[in-house]
């Protein structure tokens, strides 16, 4: 039997806890405090982030690493601000063969690194992958059908980690291009805010869908100049995620971008939630990214400047909106 | 002063006419029918359509075909299976220099063409032009923000358009990809038929996002198919009002498969409703062209299957989920 840790107990992890645990994975979920962990297993069920929906027997939780690390495969769910950090703490206790498979979006803040690259640099020698797409953790913790993109070099190792996850209504879909798949997920965080902001505003839903077509194409734009495939952006972890978190209040993002488009303070808004909305964070780095490959990506930079550079949310929607369209060319075609 | 009709007053055709006028030109609103001309004139509101929202002074309806096709425009929004009759009615009447400007969505049924095909061969001297994007009619008719694709092979009568119905906050980006700017506007009825069947069926946004990322394809196999340009096909005529339409209940498209999904019969949908439901006509065209080219279209089949074959929803909805993706492939790239 596959021994799976899942690294980080917030909604998502939970999630995929429940599915590799069906999958027929034996399953240990970390989570950073030992309270937390006791709950989870007097209570067996995450009321925090989760709430009505069993943990099935079989998942342990535990706040210990040592123990965590313990695994055939890690799957990484911390948020990916955090990823270092947790990286760092793990790698003591990791096996040469454990496989690491980051499941968290977004780009380092302060490097500009992609999730791949922080992998790389803290456990280089072991195997690894990225697992992304549009995927809500509560409906897929309920069994709904829904589809991933799991990117890693090799096809073996693909294969055995969507025999380990992947469930006839949890379908992981392999490519071997790891930075593509990486780039929709860091993006769609900060476009979701953008277009929360035209929701709160009551803008409308032809700007709205005006916007993500801009935006799907700073995603294009981006991913060209990191070595990205176009077929992976438009597929499960770019287009595919980009419409499910440009679309739905259940985008942390989005609803954040609404909060701010109905004039709520940005600080209030973050000090009122556990959860942490990524796109918040990853908005600078990929305006620094974007300024050092020389691309125009001008709905992040909007985002950018309104929540770190004290910009009003209405002039900066009217700027947005207003920003021509120039011919309708793209990157990447 | 533009002389500028419409011909058709649906809500669409309504939006129009209060956009154009609000450009500056002189609009008439024609209408199949004398009684609801007459209505348009004296109540100045097309309560059947856009209630609430008031017809500007100067905008005249008419039932007189004749009086209508004196004008230096022409925009033509009866539904698309009436574009040929339309057109017919028109032909004795037009000057040689009125300009066609097509702004419905679909393919004829009957004879798999598209709007400018149909356009090409009854009136091919007269120049004309394709008007489609992620457009509400009751938001555009609000002066809510929007934009659109205008595609015509020349860029001075592209220009001249702009002037003619274009607004700050209704703003037409021009292409001379004809072909093009046609493929997402017909295919996304079809495919936002699909989103509300999953929608319908309870089956949750990361299905739905999965089943849009593979609509998306489709329409890049059948443009690349027909000789569009694939930045036509991911700007604001194609990706922009799938979007649009797979995610909204404002969408006659979507509403009718969500009906769909929630197991109502469609013979008693189609009565209730006076305006019409595109995708309804255009899904068995679209399979046609996906026979006669080869391609895969297994969403747009499903949906035709559903609508003309007797399939039953529940199967066919387990069916599109089950289908795999192949490896994130996509036509066009």
């Amino acid at each position: 039997m596959t021994k799976l840790t899942v690294i980080g107990a917030g909604a998502w992890g939970t999630a995929l806890a429940i599915t590799a645990r069906k999958a027929g994975s034996d399953v240990v979920l970390w989570t950073r405090h030992s309270a937390h962990s006791d709950l989870l297993n007097t209570e067996n069920v995450n009321s925090s982030y989760l709430p009505d929906i069993p943990l099935a027997a079989g998942i342990t939780a535990t706040s210990d690493i040592r123990h965590a690390a313990q695994a055939d495969i890690l799957l990484l769910v911390t948020p990916a601000q955090h990823a270092r950090e947790t990286l760092y703490r793990l790698k003591p206790e990791l096996e040469a063969e454990t496989i690491l498979v980051m499941c968290s979006k977004g780009i380092e803040q302060e490097s500009g690194r992609l999730m791949s690259e922080i992998m790389e640099e803290i456990a280089p020698s072991n195997p690894h992958a990225i697992l992304s797409g549009p995927n809500f953790a509560a409906e897929i913790a309920r069994g709904l059908p829904a589809a991933a993109t799991l990117a890693c070099r090799h096809q073996e190792l693909g294969e055995s980690l969507v025999k380990a996850i992947g469930l006839p209504t949890f379908r992981p879909y392999l490519t071997d291009d790891v930075i593509g798949a990486q780039i929709g997920g860091a993006v769609k965080n900060v476009l979701a805010i953008a277009c929360g902001l035209v929701a709160g505003g009551r803008l409308g839903e032809n700007a709205r869908a005006a916007l993500i077509t801009r935006g799907m194409a700073e995603i294009l734009r981006l991913g060209e100049k990191l070595g990205a495939r176009a077929e992976t952006l438009m597929g499960l972890s770019g287009f595919g995620d980009l419409i499910l978190c440009c679309t739905s209040q259940t985008s942390r993002n989005f609803s954040l971008g609404a909060a701010l488009g109905q004039g709520d303070i940005l600080e209030e808004i973050l000090q009122e939630r556990t959860a942490v909305t990524e796109g918040v964070y990853t908005a600078s780095a990929i305006c620094r990214l974007a300024e050092k490959f020389g691309i125009e990506m001008p709905i992040c930079a909007a985002v950018d400047e309104i929540l770190n550079g004290g910009t009003a949310v209405s002039s900066a929607i009217e700027d947005l909106l207003a920003r021509p369209f120039r011919d309708e060319k793209l990157a990447g075609f």
